[in-house]
């Protein structure tokens, strides 16, 4: 197979138009309307405020706590531990660790939004709960999901998405998520190489090395693009294409921020040898079972 | 003399009311009208869109420019630069440095802020440039000037106040500053004690220990008053209260910031013994000349 989207070479980086639909659906084929699918197309995101219940933001939460504190779990490695506190950061996986958050993501309102955008059966590559603590919470710089996906997991197309769900209130000054309109359309290829289990750098918050795009890259990006912030109260949805150029800044204030994040890929964009790195990620963080989610 | 604000002391932190007035002066006697003064009464700010001309942001952009150049101010501690790459952060004394940029904060537009406000002839307890770069430029924790003034400068009264103004715009994902509006009626003790010399932690814009306030008390304030992020064009001004409690986040983004502060503070309130610290800070710093400045 030739590789579209060529990563992670020693080659200086370069700005490749995306080869790809965005949008693989049809207006009759889920929640979305003709002008929403028009826009996700030029943006690249689609925001749907209080698109989860208060009801179901508050199972999810009390899923985090539960799943935080329960002892099977201590040594499990879907849930990622902060160093210095122990306090728990992400669970991984979590539609299998949790049965009312299966059922939130499960329900069509969510994964049929996938659907119809990818316009096909979808799985979850990958789920997980963030919880980013106030008072100085870092930043999560700026990068492209599928250039990881890509390179990391082998999926040779951009035919995925996130949905990221949020559990609290994402204000402009709470470290919400920021994403670059339209920055989609542009492949961004990083220098360097992938080390052997470099999946696990790529757990913390902090700027790795590989798979970041270079600064010249993201200024052209930002100055065609601009920024968006994308603030809602909790129970609110940004779905968002695998190739948006994406991050977050930290946190002083002492909001948290919790979101649920799952990332649904379509059948059809089945993950296969990795293009650019030497094995393949854990299958808590990227799925290899492709069965069909939700319906 | 009593010390209404006692902080810097080994007590565990307290919330005191402010006993002192916020606007000491008249609708008629400056910029501001009835409604702009009641306004920054009750919340400690005021805000102004594009109070500078675009001349007058291009003439202090190129005076930073100038000074950051300049090989007679190469040893000048009033430049502090980054430690690795030696670039400029900040200028001090700014308005004795540069001529252009003493006639912009000369202009009754801004030093009539500050008299109207504080009801008095006014002198630059301190001025300076600071140029936050973008790709990760560091946040400002939170914190009440008038703690530090007081405990380190000898400022007996809250009788004095910041005008920032945007030389860069100032996006909500910029790392804008963020003030608690109405935090200025409480003053925040703070525990611990002054070291020698404490000023050099205090140039750049890490988190220091000393001067602080703990995270129940911001916890206290951000439920109370929540959290306002100041964003503008290029020329934007805000007027704030030297006890708002403020800070900003870091910057992931391309964008730099550069703003320009002044600290006026009444010739009726002049610097004396500091309340809680060894010795005086160096005068580019805080000053002592209490000469009336720009009329």
């Amino acid at each position: 197979m030739t590789d579209r989207y060529p990563t992670r070479t020693s080659r200086a980086p370069e700005l490749l138009a995306r080869e790809d639909p965005v949008c693989w659906g049809e207006p009759g084929g889920g929640p979305l309307g003709e002008e929403d699918l028009a826009v996700y197309a030029a943006t690249g995101f689609h925001c749907a405020e209080r698109l989860l219940t208060d009801d179901e933001v508050a199972q999810c939460n009390a899923e985090l706590t539960r799943l935080a504190g329960d002892p099977r779990l201590l040594h499990d490695d879907r849930l990622v531990r902060e160093g210095g506190t122990g306090e728990v950061r992400s669970v991984f996986e979590v539609h299998r660790l949790s049965e009312p958050v299966a059922r939130v993501l499960a329900a069509p309102k969510v994964v049929g939004l996938a659907c119809q955008i990818l316009g096909s059966e979808v799985y979850v590559h990958q789920s997980r709960i963030n919880y980013k603590p106030g008072f100085g919470g870092g930043p999560f710089y700026w990068h492209s999901d599928f250039e990881t996906w890509h390179a990391e997991d082998g999926l040779a197309a951009p035919r995925a998405l996130s949905v990221c769900l949020a559990l609290a209130p994402n204000h402009p000054h709470n470290g919400a998520l920021m994403i670059m309109p339209g920055s989609h359309l542009t492949f961004v290829t990083c220098r360097g190489s992938t080390p052997p289990g470099h999946f696990r750098r790529s757990l913390s918050s902090h700027d790795p090395e590989i798979g970041t795009p270079d600064r010249a890259s993201l200024t052209t990006l930002a100055d065609r693009h601009g920024i968006r912030m994308i603030t809602g109260p909790a129970g609110s949805a940004t779905v968002f294409d695998s190739n948006c150029m994406h991050g977050s800044n930290g946190n002083i204030t002492p909001f948290p921020r919790a979101n649920l994040f799952v990332v649904f890929n379509s059948v059809d964009n089945a993950p296969g040898k990795p293009f650019a790195a030497p094995g393949r990620r854990p299958s808590f963080i990227a799925a290899r079972d492709i069965t069909p989610f939700g319906r």
